[in-house]
């Protein structure tokens, strides 16, 4: 394998320096582009001038053992080219990370940025801290004054309306609304994928993702189904509404805002939310400030930071995010044969759990149990009413007691923990699964469910654990002499320096097995 | 995980420097220390001395992507420590790899060296050349005078003798015997057991050895029965043979000459060949010039390099390598339980194989057929009989024709090639199984067979390969627009910049599915 390459070849303009102008005042970094084909036309052009550097391998190599994990220098050079008026997005950007986030973040793609929170804390609240909810953007943090936001309603709705934030927040018109969500990205967990077999290199880095691209929090704001009440109704033929958001976006060559779409049935249901606060308080900047949508069970994709604009249409979106992109292969499809209209639309997000401690790897001393955390949850209304674990690969199966599993939610994990048996010793495979209130389960091993695009990472999750059993006496015997010479046992790679027996004992023991050969 | 910690810390000797002479004139690098208990006892004092840094951490982190992919300086600082007759060992013997060896080597450690052939080269000759045969050392080489070379016969014989090279090569005294042996590191494979758990961290690295740690060659020489018959037989109670290599070896700091020991009822069958020549030329000095033993289907830790003496002994060696290294555990034993007498003795290999061609992660475009080139052997007289390979992880197996696998030899491997119809593509799982003679066939999955001491992975030898069926229309027609436009399908995680299916085509064919949602 060869090494990742080098990402940074240093950015230089080609021909003139565009001018995109802002949109709107008190809006910085954010250019429309839906509005003006021409404009959209322009940057096809400037765009085609350049030769991007390639993303570095990161699939086929080990992952760089850094944090940030991937720079996104490529995106960075996107942005670059678009002009001043988007050249610092990924620094303020960036910059948004370190004010709003945990300083400790595993940070996984810089820009757009990516990250997740350290696994011990994930699981240490039922909801999320604003600081530790995992972030996944697909551009850079456009920088809006509240004041100056409005919202449009637009398309087939019978009175478009321009609606500010003090009409959203004025209850005489808009009941208010509250709800636990558990936001997902599809990309959790997927380097489980990445290192069962590599996938698609896309132009935006697939996120070698661990299991933390998920929070649960308080949002509030108003349904959308009020919103579009309001706005008289949708007209004849609308069936999706279309949610614009204000950072830039790239796909293959061309430039767009952030565009996606959700059914109205998913709407009329109350399932999704319009919403200025996250956990009390008024959104972070990095996760859609002033305002965003949130949609229940969905795919996290569909929650639209930086919305601006929601537009009733007929048929979903066809905006590459949700055309081109967050679609579900069969295993057998590929680079060779993939197209848009032969996966299918990731949605509703499936039951899936983890295992949040121990960490793979772990090597542990424990006297007969050992105790797991984690979180399971299951999209689409469904919620985990089962969590079973494994500490032999998935043959024998522990049940998480109700006591140890936090409330259910329609649209929120649920965290457990257990204090799991464990008798044997060397290395186990512990592995989690949980059932949901449909019977759903996950599919056993990651090839089981393994997809081109690497989303859904929903198999059983697995971690390789070592096992050191000091009520057994001969490990009891071993780790006191250990400590009496003050050599730890872990980790358990670091040659031990003491011989493991006796010449004495070894010969005895030798010849009460009978020898290392048959006397006859 | 951790970063590899850098291996790199200088030496500086402790103390006086150490002065311990060689024990024969045209002997270079040989200390003999098996008969001067005094002498082990002063190096073990100033071993005692030493700090010595830590093997860096190569199981639980990437294997560095160089070569040598590990460097040994503990073991080369070990030798250092002993004073001048082995501080320039580690020199001398690179010096020898680079002499004798193929240029073009993956080299797994440095020194001791331990180094095997590139993959395809490996199956190109049913017999490997010198040039390409593994080497598995356990100290420095010794740089023998073949005309001052001599072997005692010592122990439980009833006339000790000591013979030079021309006693032996004395066709009157000695009938002569050339046999086609394969000998193989029990350490083969050893890579696939790391990854799927790390495991003991020997002071003598474990190295991480590939599929190549296998060769077959010519070997003449004398057996040893004739040997041992010229001395007269053995006397009453001698059961096994030691035999005694002039290189230094160390363990739990004390110091020894490499000393292993095999039955004498191998010995009966003349199947341990006390060997001067590999494929019809002198003993190279890295594998043991001017005589070592050959034991055929043994593991190769006792077909023991610059042989000089040979003793009679009522049981196996009590000699580190033989009673403390090259233990077979089971599963749960590791750090915390393993001792010498809770490990059987690895002898006779077991049956095993390996896929050379392809290799793990190859991206391939084929027309519905993938020829598959690989080994098969077993050890203790047993030998390959059938080969079967499965393109599916081992659901479905395809059986080797007979004519596509070289010649049966009781103590040979055989290669095979097969060209393996391959429907299906995206990421498939090739396997392959061999039956011997006596119907043993392979454990199914690494760890299945995995153990502390990461020897003998002898369970069937998975690959990874990406499938590119040309003969699938879909495939084809992308494969051609590729072509036209210059772009290379593989790496496949490279982004592909051009769109995969138009909004048209795209639109219509959602259409035809009856669209993203239900209509009713």
């Amino acid at each position: 394998m060869a090494p990742a390459e080098p990402e940074a070849v240093p950015f230089r303009p080609k021909g003139e320096v565009p001018f995109f102008p802002e949109e709107r005042e008190g809006w910085k970094g954010y250019i429309e582009w839906e509005k003006y084909p021409e404009k959209k036309k322009k940057a096809e052009e400037i765009l085609s001038n350049y030769d991007f550097p390639n993303p570095p391998e990161f699939q086929l190599c080990p992952l760089p053992d850094k944090n940030p994990v991937l720079e996104g220098v490529r995106w960075k050079q996107y942005h670059e080219a678009m002009g001043p008026t988007l050249k610092n997005i990924p620094d303020v950007s960036w910059d948004y990370v370190k004010k709003e986030k945990s300083p400790d973040m595993i940070h996984v793609l810089q820009f757009p940025y990516n990250g997740e929170p350290p696994r011990n804390r994930l699981v240490a609240n039922e909801h999320t801290t604003n600081a530790d909810h995992f972030v996944r953007n697909h551009g850079g943090v456009p920088e809006i004054d509240a004041d100056q936001w409005s919202l449009d309603i637009s398309g087939l709705v019978n009175n478009p309306q321009r609606l500010t934030l003090a009409d959203l927040k004025d209850e005489s018109r808009f009941p208010r609304q509250t709800n636990v969500v558990t936001i997902q990205c599809s990309g959790t967990r997927r380097i489980e994928q990445i290192h069962e077999y590599p996938g698609d290199g896309d132009e935006l880095i697939n996120a070698p993702w661990g299991e933390g691209a998920i929070g649960t929090a308080r949002w509030t704001g108003v349904s959308l189904k009020k919103i579009i009440k309001y706005c008289g109704g949708l007209k004849e033929g609308a069936q999706h509404l279309e949610f614009y958001g204000a950072d830039t976006y790239f796909k293959k060559s061309k430039v767009y805002n952030y565009v996606v779409s959700v059914p109205w049935r998913k709407v009329k249901l109350n399932e999704v939310l319009v919403a200025w606060e996250m956990n009390g308080e008024p959104m972070p900047r990095i996760h859609g400030f002033p305002v965003r949508t949130v949609a229940f069970g969905y795919i996290g994709a569909r929650s639209c930071k930086w919305l601006y604009e929601i537009k009733a249409i007929e048929e979903p979106s066809l905006a590459p995010v949700q055309m081109k992109e967050y679609l579900y292969y069969t295993p057998q499809v590929g680079k060779q044969n993939a197209m848009y209209s032969n996966g299918f639309s990731i949605q509703d997000m499936p039951v899936s759990s983890a295992i949040m401690s121990p960490v793979n790897m772990d090597q542990i001393v424990h006297d007969g149990k050992i105790k797991l955390r984690g979180w399971a949850y299951s999209g689409g209304g469904h919620w985990p009413v089962r969590v079973e674990v494994s500490g032999d690969g998935g043959s024998v199966w522990y049940e998480v007691q109700y006591e140890q599993m936090t409330k259910k939610y329609y649209h929120a994990w649920r965290l457990w923990e257990i204090d799991m048996p464990v008798d044997a010793e060397g290395w186990l495979e512990f592995c989690v699964r949980t059932w949901d209130n449909a019977l759903n389960t996950q599919p056993t091993f990651v090839r089981s469910a393994w997809n081109w695009d690497l989303h859904v990472t929903s198999s059983c999750h697995r971690i390789k654990i070592y096992s050191i059993n000091r009520s057994k006496p001969v490990t009891a015997a071993r780790l006191e002499l250990l400590k009496k010479k003050g050599i730890p046992i872990v980790p358990i790679t670091h040659p031990l320096e003491i011989d493991l027996e006796s010449e004495e004992d070894y010969t005895r023991r030798m010849r009460a097995q009978g020898g290392r050969e048959p006397d006859e």
